[in-house]
C-alpha cells in the first residue's frame, strides 16, 4: 500500500509494444542497474498477471498507453540502510506513464508497483483508475528475511525464487544464516576444510561463485545480502574438520547444553577458535558487499562451558564468570568485523544476557519476544526486530525433534499472515507516540524461517505470502497516513492479489482462504 | 510395520531382468488386476527408491532374486468392508520371493511391502534380511483418507496422485466429500444445473468418466470411493441453480445460522429438496461402486430453520420441533440410500443430536471429538474414527476467516504426525481391553483434510507424510503383538523413508525433520 496516492476512474488500454524510456546517470552502474530492470519488467508486462477477472469500469478507455517514462536523479548505487527507495508514479489521462526516483533502487519500486497495476489478462492489458498520482517510500530502512541454509540446504536457484517473491514485496534484505551446527554448505577459500567436513554432501554447497551470483542477483533488485556467521554457539558442523575447537559436542546429550542437537560450542579458551572465526569473517568481508555482517551470538549454553574442567580454571583464572567469558569472544568478533569495514549485527543475547559492552554502530537483532525491544532502545542501540512470538514462520508446524511427549513447536502457535499483520514495531517504545510512524533506533524488521521442517519442496509455501504480510508493515508502516491502524480486513484483497502474482513467478504459495472467499469480497468476513 | 516377520541377516542380488509370475483364477477380473498391479510394481522396482544410502551388511550376497512368484488363491474381487487383503511374503535363501493371498487386494499389500524391502540406489537392487518372512494383515478394515474437493477443487490428477500415495501407506479408502455450500463440481446427468451454476468455473468439474476413472484408478491400488453428498446443510451451492429449495442463504449475516460461509440449507418442508436430493443419490448409486454411501448430515443448523415462519409453522402443526425436523429428513435419506443398494454411513450429529433412530446397518462417523466414539459403540453401530483433536489434517494452520481477532483455526493446534500417531481408535471403549486390538462396531478410521486453505500446490504436503501415521495405526495397530504401545521414536525412521518414496512418487510431502536428524538416528531424541 502506498504512503500516498489518488486515482480517478478512467483506464488506459497498454499497448503491447509497450515501450520503456530508462534514464539513469552514467556514473557507477546506475545505468546498467536500470537497464536491466527495465528489461525485466517490460517482460513482466508481456506475459498475463494471473488474477482474477475483475469487474471493468464501464467508462470508455480514456487512451492508450504507448510509453512508460523512468527518470533516475541520482547515481547513486549504494545499497545499504540508507538507500533512497522512495519514487513518484504519474499516469495522466493522456496516456504517459512517469517513474521518477533519487535512486535506481526507489525506481525499481516504482517499477514494481506500475507492474502491479496494469491489468493483464491475457487477452488484453490496461491500466484503470486513470489518471493516477502515487509518492511512495518505505517506513523502515530494513525489510528482511532470514533464511537458513544450514538445517536444511536449498539450491541458489530455490534462493533467487525467494529474492523474485521479497521484490514483489518490497522487501529489500536477505539474512543469510548460512551455516549452523547441522550442516556449513559455505566454500571458504581460506579454510575449505570447513564445507569439506561440514557440508550435508557435496553437492549441497555454495561456492564463491554461487555467493557472488546471489549478491548480484539481489541487487538487480534493490535486495541487500546479509551473511550471518553464528558463534560460539550453533558451531557442530565446524568441529567436523576442527575438532580441537569444539566442547560439549555430541557425546553428550544434547539437551543439557543445547538449543537443539548437534550440541557443540566453540571453545574461546582455545586461541584457534577465534583465529579460525576471525580468518573466515575477514574472507567473507571480502565476499559479501553489504556495510552489515551478522556475527550470531544467540544461544550460547553457559553450562557447556562451566563443564569443562579446563574452562572452568581459565574463568578462575582469570576471575571471570561465564557471561564474561562469552561477552569477551562477542567483543573480540565485534572489533574483527569492524576492522573489516563491516558494521556488527549481533542477536539480542550479547546485549541483553551476556552484556557484552557494545560500539554504538552495534546493531542488535531482537528475535525471543517483542518485549525486548525497548530495552534495546533503552540502551540507545539500533535494532532489528524479529520477535518469535510474531514474526517466526516456522512456528506452530508441529516438533521435529524426537520424543515421546513434545509433539508441539516451541513456539506455538502458528503465525498466520493476519498475526503478523498486526505486529508494530513500534509497540511500547518510550519516546514514540502510537501515532508516530517511526522511531530512529528501529531500522526495520525480519520474518524468519528456521528450516528444521522445512526442505525446497515446501519452502515457498512456509515463506509465503506470510512474509508479505510482515513486507507490508515494513514498507508501509502499521498505521495509515491518518494514524489509524490497518486492518487485516482491508489487507486481505491485497494478499490474495500478492499470492496470485507470486504464482505467476513460478512459487507455491500458502493458500490464505478459499476460492470462495477470493470470489466474494466481504464473505468471508467475522466481527468478534 | 508387518503383523509378524523374521527377518535373516543375508541380502540377495535383484536382478536387473526381474521376473513377476502373477498367478491368479480367472473368475471375475481377479487376473487382470493382478497383472496390472504386477506391470506397475515391475516398473517401480526397475527405479530408485529414493531413499538414503544405509549401510549394507558384510555378509556376501546369499544369491541372485530372479523372479517373484504372487499366488492369488480366490477370485473374489469384491471391495468392500470384508475384502480380505492378508497376505503371506517369502524370501528364501535359494532366491525365490513368494507372494501368497487369498484376494488380488491381499496380493496388491504383499507387492508393495515387497516393493519397500527392496533397496533400488540406482546403481545396483538388493534385498536385505533375507530368509524373511511376513504374514500379515490390517487391523482396521476401513483405512480412509477424506479429501474435500468443494472448498477448492482438485484435478483427476492430484486425486490420483493421493491414490498412489494411500497404496503405499496400505490406505484403502478414499472418502471423498465432492460437493459442499462453496461449489458443486460434479456434472450429475440428471441434474446437470448443479455443476453448471454451482461449479467455481466451467473447467473446475468432475464428468462421469473423471468420477469412472478415478474410481477404477482406486481399485487397481484396491483403494474404495466412498462419496458424500452432504445435506442439508452445507449446500449454498444446490441453490444457484434451484434458489427456492434453499433458506437462510447468503442474505443473512452467515455466523448466525452456518459453521461458515456461505449459509444456508435445504428446506426440509419443500418437497422438493429430498427429491432433488433422493434422484441425485439415485443416479451416484449407480456411478460409485462401493457399497457405502455418504449422506453428510453434519452442522445443520436449527436457528436458520427456526428462524423461517414457513418452517416454523410446518413444525407447529405437525408437532414437532427442529431436531426431529433434521432427524426425519436424515431418515428419508437413509432410506433412499438403502433403497439403490447402499449402506448410509452419516456424520455423528445425526446419531447424537439429531437422535435419528437408525437402521442397526448405519455407520456413523465421529468427527467432533474422540471421546464421542463410546457414544456411537453404546448404539451399538459401527463406527468410522476422524476425530478433529486427533486426525483433522487442516488444523492449526491459521485462520481463513477474514475477522479482527480470529486468527487461529478452530481446531488448534496442529496436528503433528507424532499426535495423529499417538491417537487409538479403541480409547475408553466399554468392551475393549487395553490390550485388545480391535472392536467389532469399530470399522476403522479417517484422516480429513478441509480445503479452506489448501489448493493443488500444497495439497501433497498437507495430507503428506501425516496421513500415513493414521495409515500406520489402522493397518498395525496402536500396540505391538505384546500389547505395547507402538511409539513415535521406533515409527520415525519408517516415516521418514516413507516420505522419501512418496517424493520419488512425484509428490510433495512436509518434511517432519531436518536431515541431520535422519542421518543421525537417535541424534534428535529427548525424553521429557
Amino acid at each position: 500500500m502506498p504512503r500516498s496516492f489518488t486515482t480517478g476512474n478512467g483506464h488506459l488500454q497498454v499497448s503491447q509494444n509497450l515501450r520503456f524510456n530508462c534514464q539513469a546517470p552514467k556514473g557507477n552502474d546506475a545505468n546498467q542497474l536500470l537497464q536491466t530492470a527495465c528489461e525485466r519488467y517490460k517482460k513482466v508486462l508481456s506475459q498475463p498477471d494471473g488474477l482474477l477477472p475483475e469487474a471493468r469500469t464501464k467508462e470508455a478507455a480514456a487512451g492508450q498507453l504507448n510509453t512508460v517514462l523512468v527518470i533516475v536523479k541520482k547515481d547513486n548505487t549504494k545499497l545499504d540502510d540508507k538507500t533512497d527507495e522512495s519514487y513518484d508514479l504519474r499516469v495522466s489521462q493522456n496516456g504517459e506513464a512517469i517513474i521518477t526516483a533519487n535512486s535506481v533502487f526507489g525506481a525499481f519500486r516504482g517499477l514494481e508497483t506500475f507492474a502491479q497495476l496494469v491489468r493483464r489478462t491475457g487477452k488484453e492489458s490496461y491500466l484503470p483508475g486513470v489518471p493516477l498520482q502515487i509518492q511512495d517510500s518505505p517506513s523502515y530502512a530494513h525489510r528482511g528475511l532470514m533464511l537458513d541454509t544450514a538445517r536444511t540446504y536449498f539450491s541458489v536457484d530455490d534462493i533467487k525464487r525467494q529474492l523474485n517473491a521479497m521484490a514483489v514485496a518490497k522487501m529489500n534484505v536477505l539474512h543469510w544464516h548460512i551455516v549452523d551446527s547441522q550442516s556449513f554448505p559455505l566454500v571458504s577459500e581460506v579454510h575449505p576444510e570447513l564445507s569439506e567436513k561440514g557440508a550435508y554432501s557435496p553437492d549441497m554447497i555454495y561456492t564463491k561463485r554461487d555467493v557472488q551470483g546471489i549478491i548480484q542477483y539481489a541487487r538487480e533488485r534493490g535486495i541487500r545480502v546479509i551473511p550471518e556467521f553464528d558463534t560460539p554457539a550453533h558451531t557442530y558442523a565446524w568441529s567436523l574438520s576442527h575438532p580441537d575447537l569444539l566442547v560439549c559436542g555430541k557425546n553428550e546429550p544434547w539437551d543439557k547444553v543445547a538449543a537443539e542437537p548437534p550440541s557443540g560450542q566453540l571453545d574461546p579458551t582455545n586461541p584457534g577458535s577465534i583465529k579460525l572465526v576471525g580468518e573466515l569473517l575477514r574472507e567473507q568481508a571480502t565476499w559479501f558487499t553489504d556495510p552489515y555482517m551478522h556475527v550470531g551470538g544467540d544461544e550460547v549454553n553457559q553450562k557447556c562451558y562451566t563443564d569443562q574442567p579446563h574452562i572452568a580454571q581459565h574463568m578462575q583464572e582469570k576471575g571471570i564468570n561465564a557471561t564474561q567469558l562469552i561477552a569477551g569472544f562477542a567483543q573480540q568478533l565485534h572489533n574483527i568485523t569492524r576492522e573489516s569495514g563491516k558494521v556488527p549485527v549481533t542477536w539480542e543475547e550479547a546485549l541483553l544476557e551476556y552484556k557484552v559492552d557494545m560500539g554504538k554502530d552495534t546493531i542488535v537483532q531482537v528475535w525471543t519476544t517483542a518485549d525486548h525491544v525497548k530495552e534495546v532502545v533503552k540502551k540507545d542501540l539500533r535494532a532489528i526486530v524479529s520477535p518469535a512470538n510474531f514474526w517466526y514462520l516456522d512456528c506452530g508446524q508441529g516438533g521435529w525433534v524426537n520424543t515421546a511427549k513434545g509433539f508441539n513447536s516451541w513456539c506455538d502457535p502458528f503465525k498466520s499472515w493476519q498475526h503478523i499483520y498486526t505486529y508494530d514495531p513500534l509497540t511500547n517504545l518510550t519516546g514514540t507516540g502510537n501515532d508516530d510512524k517511526s522511531h530512529p533506533n528501529i531500522l526495520g524488521g525480519e520474518v524468519a524461517l528456521w528450516t528444521e521442517k522445512t526442505d525446497s519442496l515446501i519452502l515457498d509455501m512456509k515463506l509465503w505470502p506470510r512474509a508479505a504480510a510482515a513486507g507490508e508493515v515494513l514498507w508501509s508502516g502499521r498505521r495509515d497516513i491518518n494514524g489509524n491502524e490497518r486492518t487485516t480486513v482491508n489487507a486481505q484483497p491485497r494478499i490474495f492479489k500478492l499470492r496470485r502474482r507470486l504464482v505467476q513467478h513460478g512459487l507455491r504459495p500458502d493458500l490464505i482462504s478459499m476460492l470462495w472467499c477470493e470470489l466474494h469480497p466481504g464473505g468471508c468476513e467475522l466481527e468478534l
